[in-house]
This record gives C-alpha cells, structure tokens and sequence, in this order.
C-alpha cells in the first residue's frame, strides 16, 4: 500500500506543511491504512472511517496541541492516532503494552482527555474553555461528540451551562445516525429532520440553549469542512457545527453494514469481506445465552421487559427486539433512564431485565440505590462485560461492580459459573422475587456445550459444592469458578472448590463449613480485591471470630490496562498458574 | 386556624366531592394548614406553597390513584399528602416513625414512586406509561417536574425516550425560576423567554423532543388549570404542560426570599417572620467552614475553582460565589457535568474543589472513576452531609460514600474529626497532590468555636492518636471521632483513640502498632457498615494475619429511615451508650 504522503505525518505541523489539494490523498491514504491495519488487527473501524477528513481537517485548521481537541467515546480516533505521531506504532493498537484503542492523556499530548464511556467531552472540553477564560489564554477548545452520545444526559447538563458560560467552546456533533447501534429517541428524529432541510436554523434545539448553530455540513466534503472550520475558529463562545458523515465511510460493506463493521473483527482489507470463523463447535458467549434465555422465559412470563440503553447488539438484547418488539427496548445511552425506567414498570408488576454493561452501570449508581434498592422494586439487571474485558482497556472493565452494589441494602447479587447457571439464575429471578437482583457475568464464552438444559430454581443466597477436599477450600464467584473446577480435575487437587453464587445474601451456613473444617481459605473473584467477595468473607470471618488464614485474590487495587483477557488475568494475579502456586504452597505448610 | 371545608377531605374522593367553586377556599385552607405545621415543625415550605391550586386541580381532574401521579423531587409533595389521608398525621412529617418528608410507596398508594433525588420522575412515570400501554390499560400517567430538575441529564433522557414512545404520558413543568437555589443554564434562560411569549410554541424545545408542549399558563388560576388539565386528560401520547407558579405563594416573606423559605426552620405562622435564633456562641457548621475556608485557600492560590451542582446555599460555596464570581460556579443539578467539568479544569492545571453532597455523589459515580482517578487529575471533592443526615431520611443519607470509593484505585478518601481538621485537609487538597481526594464530612455544627487556627499540611494516609490507652482500641474516621473522644474524656476511659483521618490511603503503620499493642479493636464510622473503614481494618488485619478481635461500629446493612440525627445515631448502633457498653464489656473480658 502507498504511504507516499502519509509517511511523512510525523505531527499535525507536517499536516499543515502540505497544500489543501494534497489533503484528498492524505485522506485517501489515512483511510486505507486504518482499512489494512484493522483488517488483521481488529478493532474499531466504522466511526474512524466516518471522520477522516474531519480529522484532517481539524488538525489543518487549528492549532492542535495549542488548541484543545477533544474526542468524545474515542472510538473515532484512530485517524487523530496516526497523525499525531503514532503512524509507527499503530500495529500495536489495543495489544498488550501497545497503544489504547482510545485516547489517553499519558499516550500523547495531542490526548487532551482520556475517553471511552460516551458523552463526556463537552463537559471536559467547557472546563479547560472555562481554564483559558479564567487566564485569559487565547486557544479554541473543540469536542467532537457523536449524534448518539450528545443524547445522553450528561451531555446535555453540559450544553446547558456552556450555553450560558460565555466561553470558546466549539462542539461538532458528527452525526451518522448510529452509535454502536442505530441512534434512537426523540433527538435523533429531530436531526434527522434538520438534516433534510424541514426546518430552519431559527428552529433549532442548539439555539434553545443558547449556542450559536451551524449546518448540517457534508463531513467528507474537505474543501467545505476547511472553509467552516475556518470560519468557526474565528468564532467565540458556544458553538456548534452540525456535520454529517456516514460511518464506515469508503469501505462498501462497511457503510452497508455499519454494527457489524463497528468492530467487524477480522476481514480482507481490499473486499472488506469478513473473515470466516466457525465456532459453531465452540461453547456460545454468555451474551448469547443471556439473549436466548431471556427470549423463552419472556414466552412463559408475560410480565418479562427487556431494556438496553444502546447495547442491542453488544448485549443481545437484540435478540428479544427481533421476536418482541413491544417488549424488548434500546432507550439510547441513558443508563440513568434505563433503570428508572425499569423501576417505574417494576411498580406495575412488570419484571424488567435491564441490560447493562458493568462498566456503565456506574452511570447509574445512584438510580439502583435510590429508585431501585431503596424501593425494593424487583428489577433484575443483568450486568455484562464484568471483570476484565481484554483490549477495550481501563476505561471498559468490569472490575467494580461486585464491591460497589454489596454495599447496597436490599439488593441481591449473583454470578454464574457458567452458562447453565446464567439461565437457572435469569429464571429465579422471575419467579417472584421480592427484590432486586443483579447478576453479573462476563464478555465472551463460557465452556458449556450443551447449555439448553431444562431450567431450574435456585435458592437465593445458597452457594454449592463443585469438588470437596481437605485442609485447602477454595472459594469462587462467578465465571473464573471454572478455571479453578478446570485446574482442580487437571491437576488432581486435593481441595475444597465452592461456588458461591451470590455475593449477597452471602452463604453463611456454608462459609461456617468451611471455616470449621478447612485451615486454609482462598476467595478468588473477577474484580477488584477491595469490597468484593474477598473482603465479604474476610469481613464474616472477623465477626465470626474465625481465625482461618484468607488468602483474596482479585484484580489489584489499581486500573488494568488493555490487552488480551488471558494475559490480564494472569497480570491481576487470578490466572490458574497464580492459583495453584499457591494451593501447592499452602498444601506443604 | 378554620379548616371548615379541608377537615372533611380524607381522600380525593372527598374533593371531587365539592363544587368547584369551593375549591379556592379549599386551596386556602391548605396554604394555611401547611404554613401553620411547618411553622412549628419545619420542614420545606415553599415549594408545596407553590403548587397548592396544581395539587388541587390534579386531584380534582385526575382518577388518582388509578391514574398515577408522581412528583419529582418531592419536595412540593405536602399539600399532596394532606389531600390523600395524611392531613391528620401531617403534624408528624420528618419525625422519628411520623411521616415521611418526600412520597414514599410503602405510605400510601397515592406515592406511586418514591422520591427525593431530582429528575427521576419522568423515567418512573414513563415506565408505568409503558406498561399500561403493554396491558391496553386505559389509564394517565403525569410527572410533575421542576425546572431545575428538568434540566438534569437524566430528565432529558427520559424526555428523549418518552418522545419516541407514543406512551400517554404527561409531564408538567412546574415552572418557578427556582430549585434550592435559584435556576441556573441555557434552558432556564429559554424557559424565560418561553414565558414571555417571544417565543411561539413552534419554536418549542420540548416540541422539538415529539412533545405536545402546552402553556405556560398561570399555575394559580385555578379555573385555568381545571380547563387545561380537563383538556390534557383528554389526550394521549407524550406531552407537556408548562405551568409558571410562584415558590412561596401566599406567604409574603417566602415567595420574597425564596432561598431562605425553601425549608425556613420554625417561623411565625401569621406574619411569617423568620424565629430568631442566637448561634452566635455555637460552634461553626462544617458547611460554613466549608465556605469561608475556600475563600480564604483561594485567595492565596490562583488556581483554586469552585463547583457545585445546585446547592450553593446549602453547601456555603455561595459564599465564594459572593467573593469570587468568576471563579465558583453553580452548573445546575448536574453531578454528572460537575464532576467532569472539574476533571476538564484540572487538566489545565486548575484546582477545582467540587462540593456535592455525599447522597448526590452516587450521580457521578462513573465520572469519579472514569474521568478523574483513572486519570488521576487532582480534584478536590468536598462530600457534604456525609452520613446520617437526619429528617431527610432514607434518600439523602449519605451512608455508602466511603464503601463506594474505597474500591476506586488512585484515590485519597479523607474524613475530618472536626473543623479544624477539615480546614488543615482543605489545606492539604491544593497543595499539589498528584491524585485527586474525597473529603467527607457531616451536615451541621462541629465542636470547635475556636476554628479559625493557622493552616496545617498532614500527611496522605498518617492518622493520629487522639488518646492512649490500653487493651482496647477505637479508631474513628470522621466527626464521629468526636463523639468517642467525648466519651473517653466523660467517663475517663483507659482505651486508645486514634482518628484514623485517612480511610484511603490507610494507615497501615498506625495499624500494626494498634494491632500489637491491643487485645481488642473497635472501629466506627458513621458510613454503612458494609466496605468502609471496618472493612478495611478487617481486611488489612487478615492479609497480615493478625488474629485481635475486631468490632465493626458502623450504619448497619439497610436503609436507614428519617427523623433526629441523635436517634438515628442510635438505632445504627453508633452512638456514645453503644460504645460505651461495648468498652465496659470487652473490658471486662
């Protein structure tokens, strides 16, 4: 592939050493590097594809480190990777000790704020305005947010202050009409609308809030975007520019196929075909399972919702949206809404399976103690990707969420070993339960073949025995249970193996068996070592007064970052190398 | 005081039972009864003030309980409390075991959701929306909504959604200018203009989101509403009724000084004069310590910036507002925006010291994480009203602070004894720290009236032995520090006292000197029970096998109801006779 121009781009001062009528090429080139990187590499192609010549252009115009460039989500960025001095070093995007597939402040200094949950960079982008107004420094400040993101609700308590905050803040709503999945709400008609032409700039939902609106403007169009940005740079105070831009831009399937090319995996760099994979043979992911399961119980349970806010693919939510669309619902990334919303219908009766990614569960925090917990309403929320997600990095791992909902009064949290236990959990929740539930699992495939096996009850709080052993018991919640049942039928091990199931209730009567019939106590969990089921255990042992050794492990007390799964786990420390070292060691003491 | 025709409305049924021609009386009799209670009893006045023709009118119009009201906030909820049963226990609003001060389900069938975070109320009413929908139940669904509150991320999520649902649902906006403190942003200023009729309902924002926007209209002309609400029953799909009261109606001196007669204390009932009070001889309010000590640190220090999310009076940031307007912001009730406005400032090098009340926190949970630890950008929060925080109740605790931060990596979790410390901690936020801190501290008055003391730097993570004693050792974070070491003076004990000042980092130094030197450890918090300091404690002792017993004082595993602080204190077990059973108990082991 030809790199003439492109292999120049050390920084954007390079960029801006080229004349206009040589960006075209730039873009041409730009476009299918990322085409050839990503097609072997994987990760996120559609959004960087969608937002080259913005990219360019916005590196042309401005004065970038100076000026203040932020991406909102970052799965754009790619383009603004490769020309600010990470060409070289793009092959190692999103690999172990490799570049992060989204910005990061300590990566470069052209990251001015590290992203990956969506929605941020207004607020970010108006307090570093807000920093230049205060000392007068004169330097734009520009946050490229995303037609799905800017309807999200921190998005727009950001809008409203700027509005009136009076300083150099430049908003470009890059609209494709898509997030991860097709936009939706209200907003998004009303751009959709705006874009045609049906009504006026005067009219415009921007202008209500007090910023100064400009377009829609053809995103690909470099001269037009050259000229506007222009223009906008000689601007003050709130603005924004409306461009319109359609993801997967230059790669056919990818602009016909825009989820599936999100992060298409691998495919041929010059056909864009996917590569073929069968995993038909393969165990499915648990997302899968979740998908599946939720659909036969909601044909048994009429009171059965689905809810994902934005995830319909990711989750599989999507599943039940095909064969129930009345039931099944994508409220867009407001996670916030998604579980009042739930709690809402949980007063009528109604049994809402929210959907939610760990990660993004911390949205709304306060939602599940407030309007969920506080009012026991029994909403059951299946919480995805949790634990350590693999190459999506820090800002997506799911390492929280078991200590920060134990601290919750009122709420159950469950987590399956696996595939079977998933639907036997997702089943008992919508027998009747009489609170809330959260059942936490993680991205990816579970070991289970034959999982469709006929639905069973579990007793809320009760954990159960996988092996019995002696002198040694190893505890474990959720999916890491079965590489420990894994290590202990390779290895022979003589050692106790529970599943616990639930962190909360915590199983008492079993962990009194355990303590009075083992010396020694491994608690091992796919998320952070502090407030989880480690410290729950050490925490029962304190006040039974036990004095068993306890040995926690769990992802340290620090952010993981990206790069294969398997590696990560062995990095945190609860890989089954790490766990048999130490029943070995403990086995000879 | 006449209550000729109020004393015979024991339910709505009882309204729709009278002329409308008695309603205004009614609506009198009701701005009494309320003003006349809370004169003596406190609580939130004008706010229920505001809506008393609202409150009627819906009533009146609506099939309550069937159709499903809910009011956000809750706040304005009094007159609504009064209508549906609880006119002859009003008198017990805020105590201990009386009623409670917001909706709440379990009181009565006309709360049809629980509330006291704002923004919540459309998400809920657009789920029992949805699921009568579902069912082909014929029935209304009405959020009443402020403007501050409306103007909250998560309200505009649910606005987005609802716009797109074809739900039957109908949001009024209960229009007065004013949250706690006056309206702020874009949208306030819109809404403004809205009102003035510069602008046509074409031009409407609400429109622009598919809603069917009506108004404004004179929230005190009760004819008008009982028309206006008559014509909205009338309809179906998502719209709006924008309704412009005034907060305080009818009380001179409250619809005047608004802020103030939000929750004015005790009053007189006919002139309205505020009861005075001499508090000239008590010591200071942490908040004010809060407030004049931000002055005074940002004074010295350029680059100090001060945040709150709609709660400058009742977090005395106004006080650096007065001083320093172009450096203290109120951004709205956004938490969200707040957080990450400040991680964006902090970028620049500004020290931002962000004050959200503890409960309010549970907002931003992700923006905590996401944007601020894992970056570790040195922002200041100041988490006001941490712990048990009296009348308000189960909503506004601020009980799980310390447990849901304990978990997030790179970040500094600080607790005050008292006002002194608080400043010193202040102090110690600006001086550089490459990581951001949490510092939480209670609502109302410390023990210092000589607080004012030079500045002191303390060391991240040191904690200090307040008294030294033998075989037992309490250790303290927070003001409730102050509680033990009162005791330990009152009843001359022989038992350590350290304040721990730090939960994160923790003072692993001070713990292995406790741990060897004493039999038995007690530790307090006023924070759950569950992921705190005891947890923390417990934890660190078992990863060094240190086998002393521990006794976990702390706000146990539940939602902890309303009503005196002092009694609530007791009923978690942290209060002074608690601890000092306990100590003359283990003492004599």
């Amino acid at each position: 592939m030809s790199q003439t121009l492109l292999s120049q781009m050390n920084s954007p001062a390079d960029l801006k050493g080229c004349d206009v009528d040589q960006l075209p090429q730039i873009a041409q080139e730009l476009r299918d590097f990322i085409i050839e990187v990503v097609a072997t590499k994987e990760g996120h192609l559609g959004a960087s594809l969608g937002v080259i010549e913005l990219t360019i252009a916005l590196h042309y115009v401005f004065d970038t480190p100076e000026d203040l460039l932020v991406w909102d989500v970052g799965h754009q960025a790619y383009g603004h990777k490769i020309l600010t001095g990470r060409r070289d070093v793009f092959y190692t995007n999103r690999d172990l000790n490799g570049i992060s597939g989204f910005p990061k402040r300590d990566e470069s200094v052209y990251d001015t704020f590290g992203v990956g949950h969506s929605s941020t960079a207004i607020s970010a982008a108006l307090g570093m305005a807000m920093a230049s107004q205060l000392r007068g420094t004169d330097r734009k400040h520009i946050a490229v947010v995303g037609d799905a993101s800017i309807a999200s609700g921190m998005a727009f308590e950001a809008l409203n202050h700027a509005g009136v905050s009076g300083a150099d803040l430049l908003v470009i709503l890059n609209d494709n009409a898509i997030g991860i999945d097709p936009a939706v709400g209200a907003l998004k008609d009303y751009l959709t609308k705006t874009k045609s032409g049906k009504e006026t700039g005067r009219d415009n939902i921007f202008e209500s809030l007090n910023f100064d609106y400009s377009g829609p403007i053809d995103g690909h169009d470099l001269p037009l975007l050259l000229e506007e940005l222009k223009r906008q740079k000689s601007l003050k105070g709130p603005r924004l520019l409306h461009v319109r831009t359609t993801k997967g831009k230059g790669l056919k399937q990818a602009e016909i196929d825009q989820v599936r090319y999100h992060a298409p995996g691998k495919f041929d760099k010059t056909t864009g075909d996917l590569t073929p994979s069968d995993t038909s043979l393969l165990p499915p992911k648990f997302q899968d399972v979740f998908g599946h399961t939720i659909v036969e119980l909601a044909q048994q349970n009429e009171n059965i919702i689905g809810i994902t806010p934005a995830m319909p693919t990711g989750s599989s939510m999507k599943i039940m949206m095909d064969v129930m669309p009345d039931r099944a619902f994508d409220v867009g990334i407001a996670e916030q809404h998604a579980v009042t919303l739930a709690a809402g219908m949980a007063t009528q009766g109604l049994v809402p399976f929210c959907n939610i990614y760990s990660t993004f569960l911390q949205r709304a925090y306060d939602q599940v103690i407030h309007d969920v917990a506080l009012q026991k309403l029994p909403v059951v929320f299946c919480l995805d990707r949790a634990g350590l997600v693999g190459q999506d990095g820090a800002t997506h791992h799911g390492n929280f969420d078991l200590a920060y909902l134990n601290c919750i009064p009122d709420l159950i949290i469950a987590a399956p070993m696996d595939a079977i236990e998933l639907r036997n959990m997702m089943y008992t929740a919508q027998l009747g339960l009489e609170l809330p539930i959260a059942i936490r699992y993680p991205r990816g495939r579970g070991r289970i073949l034959n999982w469709q096996q006929p639905f069973q009850k579990l007793s809320i709080g009760q954990s159960r025995v996988i092996h019995a052993g002696t002198k040694i018991a190893v505890l474990s919640i959720g999916s890491i249970g079965a590489m420990i049942d894994d290590l202990i039928s390779d290895e022979e091990l003589d050692v106790t193996h529970v599943d616990m199931r639930f962190l909360k209730p915590l199983d008492h009567d079993m962990l009194d068996d355990i303590f009075e019939q083992h010396e020694h106590i491994i608690t091992i969990e796919d998320g952070t070592v502090i407030g989880g089921l480690g410290s729950a255990v050490v925490d029962y042992a304190s006040a039974k007064a036990y004095k068993n050794n306890i040995y926690k492990l769990g992802i340290p007390d620090a952010f993981i970052q990206h790069g294969p799964t398997k590696d990560l786990h062995k990095i945190a420390g609860i890989d089954s190398e790490t766990v048999f070292n130490l029943i070995s060691d403990l086995s000879t003491r």
